[in-house]
């Protein structure tokens, strides 16, 4: 395996930045197609940057934070996060003991590493389900977590997610907190699956990534109810986690001006695109809003090609995404993604620069950087 | 006391900035005054927005950071944290073991909570000193903190400096990294007192804040060995600590226009100003680049004057700050200060708006919400 630790993942990050402001000095922003849905963006407005300081920038934006944070989220305080792994950090060291356990429910297995990682720092321990039936609450539970959907885009149904926050709230120890991580969760499950919103569904907080499906920063977006919204409010100050101006403005602009048809046009357009990418492959699968595949799915294209590599599945999709990027501008989450990001190769049409691609110049491009990946 | 808690200094900022929010929706940005000194600023050019994407946006800003930031820190490698305190954060989580020991060297005691509580969360011992004479590093210390100057602008001498980077690097179980927590000093230190840069001096490890006396936003800027810097990058993204696109461009763009005159200037001015605070007050003293008075001070004053307040010291400044934030649109740190930040009442003149008040002006301020606090 070439990438083996979280080093490693580091420099293969350092290493796509550089790709991509070679990309930028030679022909400018748009030469770079971010495919990754988690392009984000950067609305302001030019008033807006009169009142970006440490102190007043706050005043004026964390109260338009927090109206359009419950628009959007529901819930009855808002709050920022400079990521949504620090809004989970910042749950975490609020709400869970040393020695006390944390209960995880998602789609599918593996977790994303924030949660096990939090709860390892500060003592817990840590359990993680991805089906009803062996789903157990310890005793001694300080908070269940929900991944309402997967790095993957895949999402739990709202059956589970009822049962699940009925579960914590009944429990014969006393009533656990539920935080739903709805990073992409919070637009896809209901916008594309009709399902309520986290806080419709009884969970007490609820954490979205406001550049995932929409125009906003990297950065977390947090709500729940105002007592714990508070305790966590303080441990995130406390260890510096809380958004900061730029960021809480270039949220609030983002939640401004979310549409949810942008989301909903790409569903025709990635069912299209799965059928003319597997003219070429066979192992491209849709998400809801695009088209991915799994890194033993390009180690098997490989293996039909007769083409023998030492490569591990997940080298294949990072040296894939990293030709995507180097030779053809396209960027993906395996190329740039942070330490722990899937290495699935994904492909977002809700993405802004998604609209601006051909059905076959993608298919053509995926043709081309692989035809590159079987020579390596 | 009326301030007991972190959640008490949470809502007390919340309050703060609901005070803003009003001035604001008044009379706009030009009624306040922010002399905390920690103002910052967002210095953004028109076609940084272009590019201030969550994947694309590093790749042009981060760059320019490490240049800037060598420039600026001096250092191998340069790293962006959405605040100092999760610079400190990231540093522990990387450089220090359950069971070893932070030792902390700083210019007066008490010290900044970012460090104590950071060694706690990963389970570390923690031992801290203001003189040289007790100074000690035991066997299993696995970092040293030399704060450059206090939240209340103390500097160490160079003198001291030395010999703890010596100390530390010459320890008999082995070279222990020095990380210097220069928030304000790494321009305070070689502008005002003209010691080297934290790097000069030898230390690995220095983190600054790009809105105490610059005009950036808030936010912690590193730099260090490369193979540390790699360490605590990597620690940074799994926890959500760096700084995102919009923060790191404000950084360049402040760095960029940085101008050591402009501390400088403050120093005539801050001198004068104590002389006249004095006429009416006792407890002024000068800061390197303002004036600042101890909550212990506010008290005696109030004794002089024979007046009895069942108040601790702390929350007179707390409440003095407030009326001068609510009655004249003043704002000093004991009012919108985080969690932990120094309840000293302090007036900074190298601050962009203690440009545009006369120093009779303040004076009359003072004066005026003294009269305020004095009747509650």
């Amino acid at each position: 395996m070439l990438i083996k630790t979280n080093l490693d993942e580091v420099k293969k990050r350092e290493t796509a930045l550089f790709f991509i402001n070679e990309h930028i000095q030679k022909n400018g922003r748009r030469d770079l197609y971010d495919l990754t849905g988690l392009s984000g963006a950067y609305l302001l407005k030019k008033e807006d940057f009169e009142v970006l300081e440490t102190y007043v920038g706050p005043a004026v934006f964390e109260k338009m934070l927090d109206e359009y944070g419950k628009t959007h989220l529901g819930g009855e305080k808002i709050l920022g996060f400079n990521r949504t792994s620090a809004g989970i950090l910042a749950t975490i060291l609020a709400l869970v003991k040393k020695d006390s356990t944390v209960v995880h429910y998602l789609p599918e297995l593996p977790s994303h590493p924030s949660i096990p990682r939090s709860t390892r720092l500060v003592g817990g321990h840590y359990l993680e389900f991805d089906n009803l039936k062996d789903f157990i609450l310890p005793e001694n539970t300080s908070l269940v977590v929900i991944t309402g959907s997967t790095m993957d885009h895949k999402v739990i149904s709202e059956e589970e997610f009822k049962q699940i926050i009925k579960k914590a709230h009944s429990h014969p120890g006393g009533k656990i907190p539920v935080l739903v991580d709805d990073a992409s969760g919070a637009r896809l499950r209901t916008i594309v699956f009709n399902q309520p919103s986290a806080m419709d569904l009884g969970a007490d907080l609820v954490v979205t990534s406001t550049d995932k499906l929409m125009d906003g920063p990297r950065g977390g977006l947090m709500a729940g109810k105002s007592s714990l919204i508070d305790e966590i409010k303080s441990k995130a100050h406390q260890f510096g986690l809380e958004a900061q101006a730029p960021l809480v403005a270039g949220m609030v602009r983002a939640l401004e001006q979310f549409d949810p048809e942008n989301i909903l046009n790409s569903l025709d357009k990635k069912k299209k695109l799965k059928k003319l990418l597997n003219q070429e492959f066979e192992g491209f699968n849709e998400t809801p809003t695009g088209v991915m595949i799994l890194p033993r799915d390009i180690a098997l294209e490989l293996e039909k090609r007769n083409i023998d590599t030492l490569l591990s599945p997940d080298d294949l999709s990072f040296l894939w995404a990293m030709i995507l990027l180097k030779e053809y501008g396209v960027i993906t989450i395996p190329a740039v993604g942070m330490p722990g990001a899937s290495p699935t190769l994904r492909l977002d049409m809700a993405s802004f620069d998604g609209k601006k691609l051909e059905l076959n110049e993608i298919k053509n491009i995926l043709k081309g950087s692989f035809k590159k990946l079987e020579i390596i």
